[in-house]
């Protein structure tokens, strides 16, 4: 980190020796990254050897209840921009490589290798120093089990944000969305410019979103360091439970109470009066999951989920099965197949979740539990 | 402590010197109740300043499958007896008082005062050396939200065991039937002998509990020191989470996660077929729940629950309010009333669930929440 200005110098050296900044190899590439926020940076702060810098990706916080949330977090006028539920990246140039790094700070190999089929590198040849901030959704993702219901196959980038390297605040809506336009990226949809007092336009706008199964609204006031706040559908957080109760017990049980308590406070605030079918739904979420975990764990004595994702690099595979590997302890990353078809490596893997595989081995079996 | 044996003596000098044995008053009576298992004393064991020694009754696993359980627990006959959802207690003489305490070893100003209506004091006469260990259930309980919906009002008592004071073991079924009998005693019902291999007579008997929403089984080997072991209904899971879901934030979350995937176990053991009614009744019991819990908190600024219960003595009122108030420090126990109705005192009181009423009042005022 020999060319980062003293005063950071002095706070990366500080970081490190507290064990908060990690060393991390990419092939050859070494970097740090920051486990945690250490004002001013935020966890998943990126640092280079050669001095880039990648400022970590701010949390957004979420408001509960729209109403009285709007009123209370905004004064001045803020976008409604969607939520888009897949994995977060910061996409930049370093030297001529293109590099995708994740929430934590982590260089994704899987992102690197598909950033070429997602997005138009012209911009970082006119503005090497952009960071584009963005989702990354779709069913054949690494990360996450469950996708946008409206992405049939593959992945897709969504951009909601772009700053400059080593800078804080965000371009504006109107600079970002000249860019959107100028280059041709994916971007998430925009709704629109809303004051707190449009709530029935911004509720309407939900209940929309809420059946086409998206996850919800960000709200951004367009001023720098602008107030941010999220909002989510009741549909978001029962696909969440629905995609997670089968491996329940790998989650911590906050996972599940806190989006029972979400939707139904979703619920309640929209006045949806028949909520006869919704409490199937959240019945459904548990009971079906949990069922195939059962099943799953009678037949083949573990509960998995199996991932598949493409690739160009066939060495791309084994360098994201290390990394995967590197999280949750009690996750098991197994590789089941790497084969050719088309332009790809089709690329599938096992997640195996092991306190589940484990619990409901000894429960299944008879064991006594004493709680 | 003076009148223990000498390695008792000493057992409990360490207890009491680690801070594992409290001492507690009960009016004028001092008493010691062990605070957590210490072989060879469970929780909640209690020790009279005068010598007397009141074992702690002992927790009974829970099997979550039953056809594998009791297979791999049981070698010997076992008799099956309801399990009651109440609290437990346990009752005995002190020279010539009536005492109850409960599952933690605390005397209770509400099970002493109600004794004599629960049960005939001759046992005692003649027997001044036994302890019936039973359950307290019934819509007028100070301790438990939701009772056994064959109780309509006030409360009853279910004996399940009889031990001798300052002895480990209890009594065998014929002992204790013959006791139950003779001094017309109100005993937990009895379903009879059983062997592992009898397990669709079992399911039969436990498929009849679920639909009279009954809480389950006790299965106890008639050996001195036998082995027991118990098995709840899916209804019964279903029923703590309807009663418990309003007060969520205020309950570990475990305590919802490890009924939802118990009564998911045995709707798979028990091969239900259609479980749209049952995917219906789980979401139900929180949706309605949270609901309950939102407009109360709308409209009274607080979730509580009112309890209600009766007593023969005016100042056990009192006592009762201290003793609960002694409880989960973010619980509040409000005294809301104390009239005389007949031949009882009508104590209510209102248990405010602090975590709830604090966590809804912000989510529902627009807060923002970073998870």
């Amino acid at each position: 980190m020999q060319k980062l200005a003293g005063v950071l110098q002095n706070f990366f050296n500080q970081a490190h020796a507290k064990g908060r900044l990690r060393r991390e190899c990419f092939g050859n590439l070494i970097y740090y990254r920051l486990i945690d926020d250490s004002q001013p940076f935020r966890r998943g702060t990126v640092i280079f050897e050669e001095g880039t810098l990648i400022p970590g990706y701010p949390q957004i916080g979420r408001m509960i209840r729209l109403d009285k949330g709007l009123k209370e977090q905004f004064t001045k006028p803020f976008w409604a921009e969607e939520k888009v539920d897949g994995y977060n990246v910061r996409i930049f140039l370093l030297g001529e490589r293109l590099l995708g790094v994740t929430r934590g700070g982590f260089l994704c190999p899987f992102t690197v290798d598909r950033l070429p089929d997602l997005i138009d590198e012209r911009i970082f040849s006119d503005h090497p120093d952009f960071i584009l901030c963005g989702e990354i959704a779709g069913p054949e993702n690494p990360y996450l089990i469950g996708s946008p219901p409206f992405i049939k196959e593959d992945i897709q980038l969504f951009i909601f944000d772009c700053q400059r390297k080593g800078e804080f605040d965000y371009l504006s809506q109107a600079e970002k969305h000249q860019l959107m336009e100028h280059y041709s990226l994916p971007s998430v949809r925009n709704f629109g410019l809303f004051k707190a007092e449009d709530i029935l336009a911004i509720k309407q706008l939900m209940m929309t979103l809420d059946t086409e199964g998206c996850e919800g609204l960000v709200f951004k006031e367009d001023v720098p360091r602008g107030k941010r706040s999220k909002y989510v559908t009741s549909d978001a957080s029962l696909s969440d439970i629905q995609a997670m109760a089968r491996y329940l017990p790998d989650f911590p049980p906050e996972y599940f109470i806190g989006r029972i308590l979400r939707s139904v406070i979703f619920l309640d605030e929209e006045g949806i009066s028949s909520t006869h079918e919704l409490k199937a739904q959240l019945g459904s979420a548990f009971i079906d999951g949990l069922l195939k975990a059962i099943k799953q764990c009678q037949r083949e004595h573990r509960v998995y989920h199996r991932f598949r994702c493409r690739l160009h690099d066939r060495a791309n595979a084994r360098q994201l099965l290390a990394h995967l590997a590197r999280g949750d302890g009690h996750i098991q990353i197994v590789k089941h197949r790497l084969v050719r078809e088309g332009e790809f490596y089709i690329f599938e893997f096992d997640k195996v979740f092991q306190r589940t595989t484990g619990l409901l081995g000894e429960l299944l079996s008879g064991e006594m539990v004493y709680d």
